[in-house]
């Protein structure tokens, strides 16, 4: 078998979740993984540091597609328009193939503790992302803080729509945002 | 030593942390936090299932008292207000003995990946059990999913003020809802 696999971290990522879902997260070695494969451990190792990383391996990606949607938001543009430029930067990471193995890797992840700990920090990472970002361009902490939190959560909510509905992400985490904010308001006027 | 011991469970919680703090929490074995509480093994896991438990041990007592809260609310109170009751509600379980542990935990925790997750997962969880408890109330998913992460952003915030200030948890909370909804409003008139 030779050093370069063009299609490796894929077949690796389809095995991992096949075996994650038929015996377990827990009971699945790299080695099993790599075998389903048809490849060796040391390429598993090329591609993902652990078998918890063939889960959360784009995190990095998104985390600094997000950020960089803050940095690069028109001039002039409000915190709420400048979390929307986030959600648009970061459709690019969210590719057809990563909503192929978008609904097996939600249900592996709900099905172990560990793995739903790892998940919610990931959010918290994302959040945190898009606060830095919004602070670098002189939004103050609170309507940082504030304005991070109403865009993961039209983020998350954006991202279940997307796995059933596909599409452009981009389109489905703006309407989600929309209505984030609406329900805000109305919540509001409810008092 | 006898098996009843009135202050054991306080003196491992000062024990466990006196180490974390000075050794690191994965270096910290179960034996050496009963030996430096004066106490047995089996002393320390009639109160914890192991070691991170003393870090999260009242998560699950915080967790009901938030949904009691929302449940208790008046007749006819908002969502906003009921989120609100569930904030009053939990100051109960912020004891002046918690705070007094609370800075020396959070270093611990934020000086470990894996507490960092077990932490953000605590967040999530207080902020589904407000959600579940609207609800239960009839508020509406969108509504009650907002609701509840603008509550769960409040006591976070309210939580870090209260280790510095002290006084009624409860009032503290409240004016950080206040704030944090004061910066939603100002952030949608900002577009």
């Amino acid at each position: 078998m030779g050093r370069w696999e063009p299609d490796a971290r894929e077949r690796l990522v389809l095995a991992a979740l096949d075996l994650f879902s038929e015996q377990g997260y827990e009971n699945t070695a790299v080695a099993q993984i790599a075998e389903r494969a048809g490849l060796t451990k040391s390429t598993f190792f090329r591609h993902f540091r652990d078998k918890r990383e063939v889960l959360f391996g784009g995190q990095e990606v998104l985390t600094e597609m997000l950020g960089n949607g803050v940095a690069g938001a028109p001039e002039g543009a409000g915190p709420l328009a400048m979390v929307e430029a986030a959600l648009v930067a970061v459709s690019a990471g969210l590719t057809e193939e990563r909503r192929a193995h978008g609904p097996q890797r939600s249900a592996v992840i709900a099905s172990n503790p560990e793995l739903r700990e790892r998940e919610a920090l990931k959010m918290v990472g994302f959040a945190t992302a898009v606060e830095d970002a919004l602070r670098e361009r002189g939004v103050s902490e609170l309507d940082a803080v504030v304005a991070a939190e109403l865009g993961v959560l039209a983020f998350t909510r954006g991202y279940t729509t997307w796995l059933k509905t596909g599409g452009d992400f981009a389109e489905v985490a703006r309407r989600q945002l929309a209505e984030v904010l609406e329900a805000v308001d109305s919540l509001q006027r409810a008092e």
